[in-house]
């Protein structure tokens, strides 16, 4: 033998660690026998066999290899007392291909080798059941034919559908022994017309083949192409190694069976066997369906024994595995045997429960509880979603971007959903696309459902934000405001119409779908509570309203990372001020109108601060572009056109002397009246007007690099201080209640420290005042949107002025690639994905390599000028669990992200520290 | 005298080096008189003594200061033969402030100090001028009540105004010596009025009060102020220092005079004594310009004697100081004195011949010839630009875009500039803005002049590349183009009016302004050649035609640092052509629109590589998002509006048999069917309905992060292949006809080494193709812009792609900032500047902490993965000399500007060789 290596190994002899060496399959199958499993005996070529054959350029297999065989084929034969060809009592055997990493369905399987026309009527005895075997004994001569062979499938299957033809059967079931039997004499000219020689009736030359055909398999173009495509390269799985199993049938008799089971049920996570079984059948039935399964209980009734020792298999796969399994068993003659065990695949509501449970027997430890559940397994919990098992078809598809599903009627704008929404009728609002001033229809719906825009609009961003099912840019549908329907195909929704969108898929579909509430369970809280023992990354949620503090909450937040101020100013109450302010030509008129939302906003924080107290709450001011707040230029110009026209109207009837008609212009007219508020028609159009002068002075050429952030609170103090006096006097009036609060105020699209110093300048004034005023001392922190590539590199002198960093890596990876991400997303990212310059959407995962190394390089020069800096993350990626691990990575002090995310990003972070060994960032 | 510091210092004492203890104005008269000037006596109180008089709570003269004073009033005395307080021989001295940074009018001074009632009789003596004595003295009895007894100036005036009102005198010259001593008695009893004491009469006391009133001056609001807005912290300058000189009159008689006189004459820098003045007068009199001064070469005659002494000097004060100096002088009955001297102000032209020619006197080496110049100082010597005499009234101002001055007529579109000045006429283009298909119009015209648009509008852009005058985004004028006519205030100019536009100022004159031509004398080229000796950094230019490179070539360019082949697009024969290639509706009809343009480019090329061989051209692959093709969208509604309008004229003439009358809508509607140029009206509207579909499917939230560059160059891979193609060919072409070639193929927008590993597969396929039939090897260089803030971070990745990196600091900086520059030019960047809160425009000068920390990364990370990658800058601060030594810092190989501005970068280069050892960057 000298230094040959050892190529063969039987399931006894093979290290079940050692996939590389033996496949996964094949260490799998080592590893069960090891234990002591009863599983058909068998041995494992290996994956090393396999390249040295491969390496040669006359594709010979390594000398001595086939002799190695023989012998373990020996050994099969003692083992399992038949005999390789033997026509008496032969051994069959299944000829598996299997690589360190599973490529399901790239490599070939041979089964039921070792047939001839001998061993065929060995068989027939054997299992007593002539079908069977002749359809045994067809299936291996086309399948070998094919495989071993090359014989083009289709030879065969013209052949077999001439049979099935002839008698009229319409599936392979119609056909009987005979049929099959004339079937298998028809393959074997077939092979014999096609190689021009007889079928192997060898065994042993079968076998070769067989292995032979494997190990080529490894480099045939679908195993190729696929490992190309996930990139499997050589480091990961290199070769494959052949294993050879002693066929057992479940089909010998009343005495036998197959089945699978779960060693708890996959559904809830209840401790109990869970499965099913078929007596005298192949496994391949219960695929099949012909006949309908048994659940596994009832095999305590009917093989009392072999339950039991199903019982004990269970209990043994979960003490060596630690796992939920998912296993296939056959019983051959009242011997079970165990083909295959695997890590039982289960829904989140199981995985959650099986981790406490199997906790607390002792099973695992809480560090394996966490790490076994994927943290965004944990999402289906998080919102009401659709039944699993509903199978509608959707009348059309958009971007799926806000999670969950909800059903509700139509309405095509925000005050309608607003009215019918406080009558608490459950509506769905339905736009071309949203605006700010739509907010309160938001509220209002169930759910968002537009026909443009991207994951990012409007609409996508303030329904995830809300936690509420949105699906953005369903092309499909035209949506006519006006008219008030939205059009699919041949099919009209008309306001009050019910449908159900699904904003996991993007899915829309008429009426109402069946739904499922989310379940917050006590073991998810359980579970999570190891999370956040474990963590080191704290986790807060964006939460903008006293309600999604307390949503927040609800979720673990552990504070408010991101407070958008913006979002009070475009509740319905108050966009007007708003508008006056952006309106006002003076600094005093100005001053006026931000006098009138002072306290609004002062008592949004106040509630905001009382709910969350004592944990922090970051509160941004003012961020986006002023134009936001007001209506579109085309919008406006409709309104003012609309205007003049009634006033047209209003003087015609003036002149003639006659008050308006109730039909046609006349009620038109009356209509628009109506909605004037009290303003003459007159007022309303100079309003207008001011709005739309405003609106074309404010245009940019590049809003998401234009007039904003901290622009505006430079340009416009009188924004910025009177927020900063909000924030402080809600804190300051806290602390008059005695309630703890930790404010921390945030300055939006910093680029130099200047700006910093600009505002802390605002706040300490504002701060001593309202601490005079109110006579307690007010606690706050000041700090920076890290959002601008900028800060980035003066990150150590923004950390002279910032007491805290905050990154946004929205807009932050908007600036570093320098994609516009609506432009982007509709234009070039999907090409750029599917043609792989892009792995992910960057909008989506932290782009690691790019906007990660800057932050990187942020928090290093930024904790090198002040040590306690407390740095976070506010974007949507700070949701992301793979972001979330580059966050632990860098030393982020915690992320924060919407309120339904929170428990992902719980589990996320207790992943990021339980795995930081793992961690590779170069 | 123990350990108190020195704090008088006589001129012979004094380190005239020693600006920050003496002032500079101290340092200058001890520097003066140490070299041996005849320079009146005098000494300097330190500016210690100030910061310890300063440091002391109540404001007392540090101990034993004035004893100090007064022993150094004695010596002054000795040398002068003059007594202080003397009335037979009365010693009158000026006090003066000084600190070590000067800081014109800041701070208080007092002339003619030492004067009393006894004095007085004795200055009448001295000069035999009563009237000058009493002048003199009411006017120190003025300015010391003012600056040392804080007397309201108004006080004085008042008084002073009703003796010239009832005498009847319009200015002070109207006065006589009666009147001034009248003057003067009522200026002492408003004094006396005021502080409720006497006018000092002692001398002693006079000073003493002069030095505190002085030191004092330095917190005075008016230079605290001062320090602040031009940062002058302490460390620049501490303290004011006290000058107390010995008066000189230049009006003692026939035998005095005063003047001021240049070593060299600033406006030519003819290398004689250039100068004025006045014989028996005072200093202030040639500032007065009550006398014209005469020529100093008059004096050869006048006063021979004294003029040699000038000559002489002179010669002491350019070998002493090795500068053109420009000095004061007083002649007091025949005695020369110089009075102050500094280096002289020159003109750009005088600049550079002194430089030359004092190189080649040995008065300086060539580091000092390069170095007293400063670059930006060169740039009127590379427009024409208006006489500097001129002296019009501007009708309008708008911003200084592209510099330099021109004259034409006005034309308000592309065509008609076209047309008029290729029959030789000179024109202004004028337009409310320009587009890319406006550029047969910039060729073709002397300047540009918009109405709207910034810095970095297109016509800016493209007007700064060609070298052209443009004054962009005067508001002021309303340009009505359909109308042909441009309205500023009551003025309308029409057509074919003639206007002067200055882009240096953004001025624009009615009528024809005079003229300077550019001098790019033979001292130029010597100082530039030796200018290109020292510096390691390479300069070249951006040019995008023949006509640029050849421009290019003419300033001294090395290379083509950036050839945009987007301007080769725009040339009108060429438009339609690429309109077909943006309207293909698939691959094939792009590809022949593309074959189309093949040999246009490829022309372009072999020209531009002719022009410039050997040297590096360095090309890049189409970058504009490609709507920048089309005309705007309004533009396309009108003219489709105009073209239906047509149509149904035509049909309506068409029924009633008639042809198109030759008047009114007629008229219109045959000038609208010559501009159709045989297309048919419905061809032409299908195709202008086709470009507003295409228009609108192409819009963009943020077109500047937009669908470009390599973006571009994936999506449509025809446009970048017939691209490389073009350029691969032109090589090819040189190679074959045995010219130098080295050109250099670079994508723009990177943000992965993905793309360019893409664009590079292109590059050798296409390559080997040339190569193969043109049957010659092919030199070319692949490499990347670097304008992505990503593609820094990903330096040492894309190195390993690209073999140079070229920063486009334009887009780079908008990126770095969150800024786009159009918003922010026109929003928030004015007000910042104001603020303070960015010191420069981030797109004229390199943000060297921001953007140029982000480029110093680059390079380092690039170079560690390919050491001799090759690094330049092409954003257009490579043309400023702040930047280029920046760039120098970190390494660059190159910068690349626009071509008249080379020779300043070719300065500015050396410069940054030369003082590279003070650079400092943290």
């Amino acid at each position: 033998m000298s230094d040959r290596p050892k190529y063969v190994y039987d399931f006894e002899e093979g290290d079940g660690g050692d996939k590389r060496l033996l496949g996964g399959k094949g260490a799998n199958l080592c590893e069960m026998t090891r234990i002591g499993l009863n599983v058909p005996p068998g041995f494992v070529i290996t994956t090393e066999a396999c390249l040295a054959y491969l390496a040669d350029p006359e594709r010979r297999l390594p000398p001595g290899l086939m002799d190695e065989v023989r012998e373990h084929i020996r050994r099969l034969e003692a083992k399992t007392g038949k005999g390789f060809g033997d026509p008496a009592n032969p051994l069959l055997v299944s000829v598996r291909s299997g690589s360190a990493i599973s490529m399901p369905g790239m490599m070939d399987t041979i089964l039921n080798l070792g047939l001839n026309a001998e061993t065929l009527q060995g068989l027939i005895r054997q299992t007593g059941n002539p079908r069977f075997a002749y359809d045994a004994w067809r299936r291996f001569i086309q399948l070998f034919g094919k495989v071993a062979l090359k014989v083009p499938d289709e030879l065969f299957d013209e052949r077999f559908e001439a049979i099935k033809a002839r008698v009229g059967a319409r599936s392979d079931l119609d056909l009987g022994a005979d049929e099959l039997a004339e079937a298998a004499e028809a393959f074997l000219e077939v092979v014999r017309a096609h190689t021009g020689r007889p079928f192997p009736a060898d065994v042993h030359a079968q076998l070769e083949a067989a292995v032979r055909a494997v190990f080529d398999s490894w480099m045939g173009k679908r195993a190729v192409d696929y490992r190309r495509e996930f990139h499997i390269t050589p480091d990961i799985a290199n070769g494959t190694a052949v294993n050879v199993v002693a066929m057992v049938f479940g089909n010998m008799g009343e005495d036998s069976c197959t089945g699978v089971a779960f060693t708890r049920d996959p559904a809830t996570g209840e401790n109990r066997l869970f499965g099913e079984y078929l007596v005298n059948a192949q496994g391949e039935d219960v695929v099949a369906g012909i006949r309908t399964p048994k659940p596994i209980q009832e095999m305590a009734q009917e093989m009392p024994d072999i339950y039991r020792q199903l019982l004990e298999l269970r209990e043994r796969l979960e003490r060596h595995y630690r796992e939920v399994q998912d296993f296939e068993f056959t019983v051959e003659r009242g011997v079970l045997y165990c083909l295959q065990t695997r890590n039982g695949k289960m829904n989140a509501p199981a995985m959650v429960r099986t981790s406490v449970e199997m906790e607390r027997e002792g099973l695992i430890d809480r560090r394996q509880a966490l790490l076994r559940i994927r943290p965004e397994h944990l999402e289906q919990l998080l919102f009401p979603r659709l039944d699993p098992g509903f199978r509608g078809r959707p009348l059309a598809t958009g971007l799926p971007a806000s999670p969950g599903a909800a059903s509700g009627r139509i309405v095509f704008d925000a005050d309608t959903a607003e009215a019918r929404g406080r009558l608490g009728e459950k509506v769905i609002l339905v736009r071309v696309e949203t605006k700010p001033e739509d907010i309160h229809g938001f509220f209002a719906a169930q759910g968002i459902l537009t026909s443009r825009g991207g994951k990012t609009s409007h609409a996508a961003v303030v329904a995830r934000g809300m936690g509420k099912p949105c699906v953005a840019g369903a092309e499909g549908i035209r949506v006519d405001e006006a008219a008030r329907v939205a059009v699919v195909g041949e099919t009209v929704l008309r306001e009050g119409d019910v449908i159900t969108i699904d904003g996991s898929t993007g899915h829309v579909y008429a009426g109402e779908a069946p739904m499922v509430e989310p379940e917050f369970t006590g073991d998810l809280a359980t579970l999570l509570g190891w999370a956040d023992e474990v963590a080191r990354l704290g986790v807060r949620a964006n939460a903008d309203t006293p309600a999604d503090a307390e949503r927040a909450l609800r979720f673990g937040a552990q504070g408010i990372g991101l407070c958008r101020t913006e979002r009070m100013f475009n509740d319905p109450a108050r966009l007007p001020v708003v508008v006056d302010m952006i309106l006002a030509e003076t600094p005093e008129a100005r001053a006026a109108a931000l006098e009138r939302l002072l306290p609004m906003q002062r008592e949004d924080f106040y509630r905001i601060f009382k709910v969350m107290a004592p944990r922090p709450v970051t509160v941004r001011l003012l961020d986006p572009p002023i134009h936001e707040f007001l209506p579109r230029e085309e919008e406006l110009v409709r309104e003012i056109e609309a205007l003049r026209h009634l006033r047209e109207t209003l003087a015609g009837l003036a002149v003639l002397g006659q008050a308006l008609p109730a039909e046609g212009a006349g009620a038109e007219a009356a209509r628009a009246l109506a909605s004037l508020q009290g303003q003459t028609v007159e007022q309303a159009l100079a309003r207008k007007e001011g709005m739309l002068a405003k609106v074309r002075e404010l245009r940019e050429v590049n809003p998401m690099l234009g007039h904003r952030g901290v622009r505006l609170g430079i340009t416009y103090p009188e924004i910025y201080r009177m927020q900063i006096r909000a924030v402080l006097e809600a804190a300051a009036r806290c602390v008059q209640e005695g309630i703890a609060v930790d404010p921390e105020i945030m300055v939006p699209q910093v680029c130099t420290a200047k700006e910093l110093e600009y505002v802390r300048a605002y706040v300490d004034e504002i701060h001593a005042e309202v601490e005079r005023e109110a006579g307690v001392k007010v606690p706050f922190r000041f700090g920076t949107m890290i959002e601008v590539v900028r800060a980035c590199m003066r990150a150590g002198r923004l950390a002279e002025v910032a007491e805290f960093f905050s990154f946004g890596t929205n807009d932050l990876s908007q600036a570093t690639f320098s994609f516009s991400r609506e432009d982007a997303e509709n234009k070039f990212l999907p090409l750029y994905n599917e043609k792989g310059i892009l792995q992910d959407n960057p909008f989506e995962v932290l782009d690691v390599h790019g906007v990660g190394r800057l932050m990187q390089i942020t928090v290093e020069w930024g904790r090198r000028s002040r040590p306690d800096l407390k740095v976070g993350i506010c974007g949507e990626q700070g949701g992301h669990p793979e972001s979330i691990r580059f966050c632990h990575h860098i030393g982020l002090d915690y992320v924060s992200c919407s309120a339904p995310r929170v428990p992902i990003a719980r589990l996320a972070a207790a992943h990021a520290r339980l795995r930081e060994d793992e961690y590779r960032f170069d």
